[in-house]
């Protein structure tokens, strides 16, 4: 089974309202190994028990876009190299631009299960290209996705809308939304998890709560029926300094457990 | 299509236990205007861009519930001449009372769809007959609902149960709850949601939290099933002093984009 | 009918991790008699005014386990035979173990319905055999148990499989989980809810909050389809510490109402 | 005595970073009437009792500056003419404006007494010169400030040092502070408290809290000290979006009773 | 030296306006015995490492004044007879009466340092003569007060005033309050600290929070500076409920250091 | 003048009870850019305006004492060499140890100016040499300080008493604590600022609040009285998850405004 390699990504200078994103990593990490939780999944397995894990800790990030970018996609290309798959933590929604890249590169175009309020496909928001609100644009744009798959969108505009349809995005609707309308996906699969694609009830610690979520039965549930072997995740957007009783670390730090045990469970991409 | 017109009640001197909910305009307004959320609805338009939709800002109130109710009535009665569609933010659930007098003065005997976790029918409450826990008492007695159908009710006492057999209220149970059991209603239709029908976990911010409530979700499905002109509707109970990260604000915010977009695309009254 | 006689159990000397939930009982009195709520329960009636129910305070407990025990016992067994229902506030989990042995001593095997996100079937939890993660092996042991039904359980890991195997336990799954899982069971029944059982959203106050539990609404509908006798009840782990704006209370207050409620409904059990 | 005649300006369409403190009133109010706290003064006496003073409620606005400016004008003008004096609640700084200028109309150029964390003396901010951090740099170039004594000022950069400079106003420095280092002032006194001003421990309910601020008892003590004759005062920039546990609120009800009691104190301005 | 004797009395029943200081021991304990604190006193010792210090639970109480009066004068008697001081744990201040009694019964009048923002002089208070706003008219009535010096006072209105006249009560005034305003106290010295008597900002978890009170250093300085043996002591109306992040409770454990570091230095009263 | 650049250390791995600390770097980056704040010192100057002053984003690190400890240590040299001046931002207290191991072997035994709750001066703590109860123990050892000063201490146990004593620790007494009290220090100077010296009203976002502690204009007084040129300086132990409003966020920024400024001012050290 694959190695799985946790790590974090602490920048948000891409965010367009408000910065925090960049202190989820720590946050996350903190409620990970904290007496607290446990390190069980709901699957089965507990991570560094029964599954091969590993957190390596914060990547150095300057700060600087392009720099970080390719800090990023080398990091991620040095774990396929050795056959193990990346687990990332954000920071803002922007770093899935480069976690995505390297992939893609490794594997080819991915299937990309995308969770998030946003559908995050502006072609640029306030003049910024790579804001936290384009990254699937740019994703689309250079061909990475062979299929973009997103749920929990419930704030599309008609901008947004148009570039849906240009790149061929499926939005899974939220009204009427069960699990069952999420179909399950063939590998390469890519999984990137935006906390506020949950209800704020169950994230609040998100820059953008956006209330009519996904809840986490939900989210567990569409991520379990998944059997495609998986080449890279992220979970993003946690914003400790908008928390409530660290419930939203708490939450990414369960997602981390869930993620780790479906990669394993999975099995590796062999293409 | 109709024009909506957004405005405040702050006033709260007919609460029970205590008093805040006047503060509730003020706060939703600065989460609808805020760049933390966005302007669009899940029903599609963006307020404000493909929708007419005017904040007016708070209507003057004195404290005194006679003079307020006068002008009250004479702002609505007023929307209603000028074919626009009054969106009222509470306040304490006492408002409801010359909102929904003002409708049936203008278009006659109203269908109500009221969201609460309490009936609101006590024939008067510690004393006071206009107080927030006795609106729909009043508004039956004086013949102004042709029919009542209340969603989220989960408080009923003796008292309650009589005064709902003696109005002929329809009340949809909450064991086993899903939209499905919401029917949906005729015109000229009148929406009346206290924040507390919804669950403390999506709504905290409010007086009298009470566990057991509607999902978003919920919310939203029996809101978007109902294909009749709406001719008035109100967002009350909003107590910031109460509320965490400022999350019942904005989901006050959120129902206000998709009533706007609800009215928009029902289309106006036509008698 | 059953008298239902309240009462709190204000220890935490067996948490693992962190004290506190020898501050739930008092919260939840403060809120179950508080204005800000009501004291009508959603199968109708209103306790105190149409089912016989005494809040008898606090028990005097030492902080030492054998004796807190010992006093636990003989107080349930006092009511037991005056024919009345003990309805206990924890405290954290371990006050459980007497809650039981004190019933089952009276009535038989009991039959138990255990809400919670852990097994607490830990043989013992570091060294600690009567530790809050270890009061259903102590029960099963002591074949106090004749049916044990653990219902949110989304911790299990290895060790507690095992036990849950060899005590003959059965957990409904929380994937896919509805209301209709959970079996309709005979009496004597005996219902234990911890608090962490519901998810963190509904249920912030809790030492170890695990995304992901009941809704609400789900525990009720699985409380309400129960229609054995109830010989003993407990609502535990609340620690107003960590709550938020007092949900957490409020939510065990109306859990009292709820359980009083049903207990009267299913009326005195009869061997 | 005059009497003291209370009313909210729930706006807060001139704030820079983030409306909110349009709800201010309403929290102050629910806090000043609630039996959470009491009507005492420290200076003795209690409102409603010993000292006439009047809850007005909120003035009516129109979200559009020029108008709501000209009516909080008039409404200053009349009770001036009626020998009355207005407490105001805010509402952002903005308001303070107006409020000034009718008081200048009235009574001639004012001492103003301002307590805040930050100048307020931009000559625009972000292009708006009617911007909350502006009202000052408007109320000394026209002239309604016969002198301008400034206390809790901590963000001074160099632009505002240069139109302190330029107006002549005069900055308790907050190095070192004492209350004996604000001098005792002549009438007619205007008093405009920004609640930011005190530290964010005492008042963290502020859109931009700025460590080491007032002491409430050294506000207490600076106010304590005035003798001379008010003739209006503020009490501005209560955020209850942002407050925790309403504690700004309450400290806003009792600055009313401080400020109510100090006015009944001084007595009539006489020129 | 003595040994100091630590209990809890979980009760609310006396409380005015919100009931939930009975949950106030629990909290405090918590945060004794938690490794997010230490046991070092400022005056040096460490308890139960340098000074005889035993932590002997929650006394059994019934929720019933007379009954639990009896319950509390018969456990400080007990304490005093085995040459121990009582530490009592509130509950709301209403808990302070017997203590009193009981410790004047045994060591005769006594010298009361009472901290408090209200003097609670009242004759009674909503009809309850032994309500939480009372006790210390009760304890003077008596005669149990030799001298009864109060701190942190600023609520004081016309009935109270007149009530201190009456029994001869010394109010230090807040005005320009410094700890040297306090005297040195004879013995037998009774210190009662209501944690509203502190600022909010050092002590938010109150029912009563009223700001402008003493900071905790201030305390500390008054009490380091009384030399006369302590014959009992008590720290009340800690209201978790309203707590934020734990710190009220986390400084009641502070000043249970504290007074015991005191009690243990002052020495043994020798009559 | 020298410039001054900032880092963040992002890493808790050494926290004796909690880890968090890690967030904190990003939560006080983000306040510090944030438009809620300011850019102005109170010594006047601007960062990045009248100041040259560098956010260099995050140092890398490992999650490995030793080699993370190299690395600061590397980091520090190299600006060392440049004639800047580090400005590091912990993370826990362990963290500076290398920090001043760096600045020590570039500019000989340094003055240090602690602020802190806790004397940080454990032998080891839990078994761990190098955890944050243990720097200054082993940056005395190392004889890296030429003088250590603290302030704020108020946990003193004897085993630390003995180590003060040991190492000729100066520990300015906080009964009676003012700012005078603070000798002015030579240089080369080295400030250490664990945000938990200050009240927990002030900095409740920390690990192991502390009643009792500095104010923050306390700490801005004795920080500018001092005159000897900084060779270095970190503010450590701010954690978001625990933090209130942000408000220790927003103190931790304004601390590097502060220090900033006094660098600026008291110009480069020349040996």
């Amino acid at each position: 089974m694959p190695a799985i390699r946790l790590f974090g990504l602490p920048t948000d200078i891409n965010s367009s309202f408000e910065r925090g994103a960049a202190a989820g990593p720590a946050a996350i990490r903190a409620a990970l190994w904290s007496d607290r939780g446990n390190l069980a999944s709901e699957l089965g397995p507990e991570i560094g028990v029964d599954i091969a894990f590993t957190d390596d800790g914060d990547l150095p990030l300057a700060e600087d876009t392009p720099r970080d970018d390719a800090a990023i996609r080398r990091h991620v290309a040095m774990l396929h190299e050795d056959g193990e798959v990346p687990l990332a933590l954000g920071g803002d929604h922007a770093v899935t631009v480069p976690l995505v890249e390297a992939a893609a590169t490794c594997c080819g175009p991915l299937t990309i299960l995308h969770i998030d309020a946003h559908p995050d496909l502006y072609d640029d928001f306030g003049g910024n290209p790579r804001s936290h609100a384009s990254p699937f644009a740019r994703i689309c744009e250079a061909g990475h996705a062979a299929r973009l798959v997103q749920v929990g969108i419930r704030t599309l505009n008609d901008h947004c809308r148009a570039q849906a349809k240009r790149f061929g995005v499926e939005i899974v609707p939220m009204a009427g939304f069960t699990p069952d309308a999420v179909p399950v996906l063939d590998g390469p699969l890519y999984i990137s998890i935006d906390l506020d694609g949950l209800d704020p009830s169950a994230a609040p610690g998100v820059a953008h709560p956006e209330p009519g979520g996904l809840t986490v039965r939900e989210l567990l549930a569409l991520l379990h029926k998944q059997t495609a072997p998986i080449v890279g995740a992220d979970i993003v957007e946690c914003h400790p300094g908008r928390d409530v009783g660290g419930v939203t670390a708490i939450l990414g730090a369960k997602l981390v457990r869930e993620l780790a045990a479906l990669i394993d469970r999975n099995g590796p991409w062999k293409p």
